[in-house]
């Protein structure tokens, strides 16, 4: 596990940038509460405050606006996190720098275009489609694993 | 972090086994939304396309077929991916080979008894047998890291 | 990846706390379903049993306290699940010992400052002040991880 090896940095890079990724996503759902002031989960959140600067009723109701971006937390939750662990692992097989960086990279930009069909509410197939490559990246990744360390 | 090490090739393996449980679990959830032709989660997946060749009414609703399914994935995200951290330091330790397979081989036959009995919606006693032979695993490879590392 | 390296050993016990946490809070939201006898979520757990003694109607409809424990529980996988792939990568940039304990206990600090806040229903502001410090300590790590890794 060392930062130097060209396969566990790209590893580092890619599991950092997909963290930001993730870390970023519930910003997005902060910023949209903000914005409609709803949306949000608590009671205690209807009360006046820097969080809540105009009290109104239904403040708890779930907004579309906002949802889509809680819905979007939970695909990186089921997705994101997952890759973090497969990732890992397949880095520790010491593969060819390049299939590693094909599918490291290659979930990241997955994971891109998953997001802007998502966030833009583009057709299901576009979503499934990118939702499809990266999780096909995680299984392939972790299948590899259990051959490399078995064989 | 070698993979030839017999205790860091068992964590290996029963992490990457646990990886394509979860993803297949996402999986499932698909099939179901597609066999019922509902249960979906967005507006746009309303409209017809190969991912829903039948549009109808109501196929936003909530389908306990599928919801099922989702609710199995939240609990694997609750305990899967706890697994595949606590799992990682656990191996660290270097703990005796026959303790890491009866914990690490262990979870997983936990989590596939909790898999059969929820997805037949079988007793409550029985689903949260599994589950807590799981949950305890997790916390006792935690509390054995702190343990051995301070000590 | 030795425990004995200072800062390995600094991310295993913060890790390690942070995952009992996480595993806890679905041991808090347990022990909340059992007092209330409610907030069931599976048809099953409607029939009478160890788990559930006193069947009555309405067991499966949202219970607030329980709803607030899981709520609780799907801010830890959003925030205690990325600390743990976060402060790996980071531990292995081999930091300083000093950042690297500010930095991890100081996010077990600001989750158990945002646990408090959450289950007593404290204001808005408060928990979101303590949720920003923890969310900001696992950006810090990546972009930190990204920047170390490059250069």
């Amino acid at each position: 596990m060392n930062l130097k090896d060209p396969v566990i940095a790209t590893y580092a890079i890619s599991a950092s940038i997909m963290l930001l990724k993730i870390m970023g996503q519930g910003w997005i759902t902060v910023y949209r509460m903000m914005k409609v002031g709803g949306g949000f989960l608590n009671p205690e959140d209807k009360n006046k405050g820097l969080a809540n600067p105009k009290p109104r009723p239904g403040q708890l109701d779930a907004d579309d606006y906002v949802e889509r971006s809680r819905r979007m937390h939970r695909n990186d939750v089921e997705n994101i996190l997952p890759f973090l662990g497969a990732g890992l692992l397949f880095a520790l097989t010491n593969p060819p720098l390049l299939a590693a960086q094909m599918l490291l990279y290659g979930f990241i930009l997955a994971r891109a275009g998953h997001f802007i069909a998502y966030i833009n509410g583009w057709s299901h197939e576009i979503r499934a489609t990118f939702f499809t490559i990266g999780s096909i990246i995680i299984i392939g990744m972790a299948i590899y694993t259990i051959i490399h360390t078995i064989a």
